[in-house]
């Protein structure tokens, strides 16, 4: 901890004996909790191109997708283009879901309206000749490409959609490695016993530029869950980026060595955490945390690795998350118990934020600057129009060095 | 479809590109979908008798019935008439789901008050002298018959009780057939894997004057579901009766002969469907959209069978609904499926209808009008007061005659 | 019964034929159910300890409390003393549920802020120095006390906390008995199927000051559930005491003797119970029926039973109540159904309290004066600030003796 420079307020003098009678009530944080459309941090989101399916998981039938508050479907039309859909035909609100994915498009099983992938209304078969205003007939659809082996959609303002960004460290890819693209709760249990997290976005977020929770929960709390030298206290430092927020956690190792810890949070939703047994190098992976609503979330997560490797999936006391019972979950928490443990949506209102939160903190306020800036109509942080710019460096990784003391 | 006159509005020009950023927010029709006491709707189902149990199904034990909104205990007193009574106790609450039935009544179970089938109180044994009160104390009650195999209830006011109609297609029922009676979510499922249908009562209602999903949903979307003849598109016209809303729709077959397949609705929830197998003849039965609550409804079919006849229940693939995977509902989808995916209450004003939704315009219309009758003090469409004229004449059908081409 | 002189008004004339149309909207008695904090009844149930779990179920890993619309933790620091800590960490929010149980207090799992059971923060691991104004953190906390195997929680305003009350039934316990001490649903259903009941509080309170129903739901409605004397009608008086009703039901047994059964009420929701075997002497135990929201509550129950008793189970027609179908609920109610079947919360407006439910009328006329006398800053009855005067009379009991008649 680079000084004791906090921007957190100290807390109140404690009243009346510290009793837990009388709580005034307490709320949630919505300007940075709630996606819904219209909803400020909603609008920030749809800014920005965000991962909803795994590109392998899209066969030959429509496939629900929740994001952000939405309900939409999903296709690939037989000619291999995907297509993402408001669901509710607009012809008498059946959903598209139960449609038929057919060569140029998806046709709605109630009456067998016709649209493509871009909801132009193709065919209307009960409608004399065949058509009924078809120049009117359009599904709401919204924009959609495939990269890093996920499909990525665009939500926002047709005119402000941005150049779907490409990462450096997912670009080069070696002969001997393999990109893995997942869709789910990994990020939170470990493995792939939830599709969907219950609560809210933010309480992911607010865990990516918390270096200290390393080295409490993962670490001395019950035992190490990640590398062994999680356990010693680092000196850390925050810096803004033009992306968003990157920390550096610097440790001393018994060997000499000093290891400086990278790890970044990418407006709005977007985290490179360098490698959690702490070898050595760029971080290898690239992880969103999408909002499904205001309650739920889902991590997606592109990340190169050898073509051998073994299935990712994190076991602690020998058990993955999902096979532990109710009081090993008590003994042995991790990032799920943490997060949800906050409830569905924190209490922010009597959160106590202290000097270790401070990128928490800057987190939070580039957030809501950035709210504010797409409120005036303007474009936030990290979106780019220009292709020849698509490309993000990561920092992120772990960066070893001989101490000077070493030396 | 003869000709374009359809009393729909042509849909608005496509704003936006079409995108589906940005749609504006949508509602039902509460008019059209809210049941419940008070509700325009909700008045104007009252003011018809409504199938509200199978007889034979109502033996020593009372049972729940949730009907338009509200719950209600129908049992049977030991000498065998049948009572519909508010379940909560007028004492003290309890429930008469756990009362006892009796020779003269049902008795609750906490303090034992004793009530007939018109709510009389009949005992209070708790108090001094056994009673309290006596002709002060009614459980509010609603009166009932049996008929087709049901108990009908008439849940409105007493003082606008209609004949219980009958229909003549259920009155001559030949030595060799049986009327089988059942009240489920057959309608909509095909089989009896569901009690109660989650969705609107106005799906399944827009369903029956809808003529071309019989050509789309259930013959050319995943091949032949009812008879191979549906895939031949009708010419279709609609009519108006003294009861409610008729369809013709004429199909001209491969042998030269045409089959008129003539469909009816009586206000406000009644349908005579023909044989979906095709067969010549007048239709064998009746069945009621019988409204649960807002988002739930049963169907209660009253159906002439031939005394050997397999039961009841349509396989689509050669499975039955209840058997079929996820996967499987949506490369099959049946009514369920088209009308559980409009959601538990379609969002109506995002609707368009086009010309070939002209029976549900028309379906619609008369409730609106009818809504508007009662809510004046006046009788809707199709009650009648006067016993000698009980009987109404079906009118659906499959009649097939020699084309004038082939003549 | 001792007369007429009952308070319950006369219900209304019947309007109307008797039909349940029309019914106006009802409403339950929020003044008497509601629990929450600030709340009238939730203010005066916070005026008294109330149990909150079994002393020996409390080992080393924290406990989920919910009482009073409140949701806590429960803990034992390893040198054994209890804490009750509001269960959001004040840091993060993250639950103490999560947390170490340590020597000195529990750590929250997130990052180390540890507390002892008064809220006091120790350690705060990850800030500089290991402290942030550790005198101004302080997790929100409740005092908590041991007796009769129970932790008892006092969640009122500190400065009103009265002294733990003893009971003199509960003291003497001889050398051939134990104190049984358990918490759930027992008291409802006979078993313990259900840990929690899902209903309010009230409609069990409501079961206590009511002799009848012992005669009808436990004795001649479907044979006898406890001591068949309870198919005798019996002269029952109501009285009030010091600390808040009792009953007195008096019983001509056929042998010649009579037995007057007294049960006793404390406010705000105690009870002692005589035997339902109707075995002679004083009560052996105490109950607490204690609201864990506005619609489901536990009871707790300590009583002094012989060393070599079998468990407390009841059985109706040789089955618990977890056993019984839904028939078998249905032919064979007893309390579950007749209080469940009130409803989540039963709707008071349409209650017709008559002359037997003349306990249950007094029991809330008390609540009702005694949340005015919180309201206004007094003290309700049966509050107690004199540890001298720690120790309650209980007077229920079964007491026989030889009738006047007989003699």
């Amino acid at each position: 901890m680079t000084g004791n420079n906090s921007d957190a307020p100290a807390p109140h003098a404690v009243a009346n004996n510290g009793s837990a009678y009388g709580r005034p009530p307490q709320h949630s944080n919505k300007r940075l909790t709630e996606v819904g459309p219209g909803m400020p941090m909603g609008e920030l989101m749809r800014r920005y191109w965000q991962p909803i399916a795994v590109s392998t998981d899209l066969g030959d039938l429509p496939k629900k997708v929740q994001i952000l508050g939405e309900e939409l479907v999903l296709f690939r039309d037989r000619h291999g283009r995907p297509g993402l859909l408001y669901p509710r035909c607009m012809h008498r609100g059946t959903t598209l879901y139960y449609g038929k994915v057919e060569d140029r498009g998806i046709r709605c099983c109630y009456h067998g309206w016709l649209f493509d992938v871009e909801g132009n209304c193709l065919e209307q078969p009960c409608e004399p000749n065949g058509e009924w205003y078809p120049e009117r007939c359009r599904q709401p659809w919204y924009p959609v490409e495939e990269l890093y082996g996920f499909v990525f959609a665009y939500l926002g303002p047709p005119e402000k959609k941005p150049v779907l960004p490409r990462y450096d460290n997912l670009e080069d890819i070696g002969s001997d490695q393999i990109l893995v693209s997942m869709i789910g709760g990994l990020g939170a249990t470990g493995d792939l016993s939830l599709d969907v997290v219950p609560n809210s976005w933010l309480q992911m977020n607010d865990n990516v530029m918390d270096p200290f929770h390393v080295h409490v929960l993962h670490s001395t709390l019950t035992g190490p869950q990640f590398a062994a030298e999680f356990a010693i206290m680092p000196k850390v430092d925050f810096f803004q980026t033009d992306e968003g927020v990157c920390y550096s956690a610097v440790r001393e190792l018994e060997d000499g060595q000093t290891v400086d810890r990278i790890s970044s949070w990418l407006m709005p939703n977007i985290m490179s955490v360098p490698d959690i047994g702490l070898r050595a190098g760029y971080s290898s992976g690239v992880a969103w945390v999408v909002p499904v609503d205001d309650s739920h979330y889902v991590q997606a997560f592109a990340m190169k690795m050898p073509k051998d490797a073994p299935p990712l999936r994190i076991t602690l006391g020998g058990k993955s998350w999902g096979d532990m019972t109710e009081e090993e979950h008590q003994r042995t928490p991790g990032d799920f118990e943490a997060q949800y443990g906050q409830g569905p949506i924190s209490l922010h209102s009597e959160e106590h934020l202290a000097t270790s939160d401070r990128g928490v903190i800057m987190q939070r306020k580039l957030l809501m600057q950035h709210m504010d800036i797409v409120a005036k109509g303007g474009d936030p942080m990290g979106v780019n129009f220009d292709p020849d710019k698509a490309t993000v460096h990561i920092r992120s990784g772990n960066f070893f060095k001989k101490s000077a003391a070493a030396e």
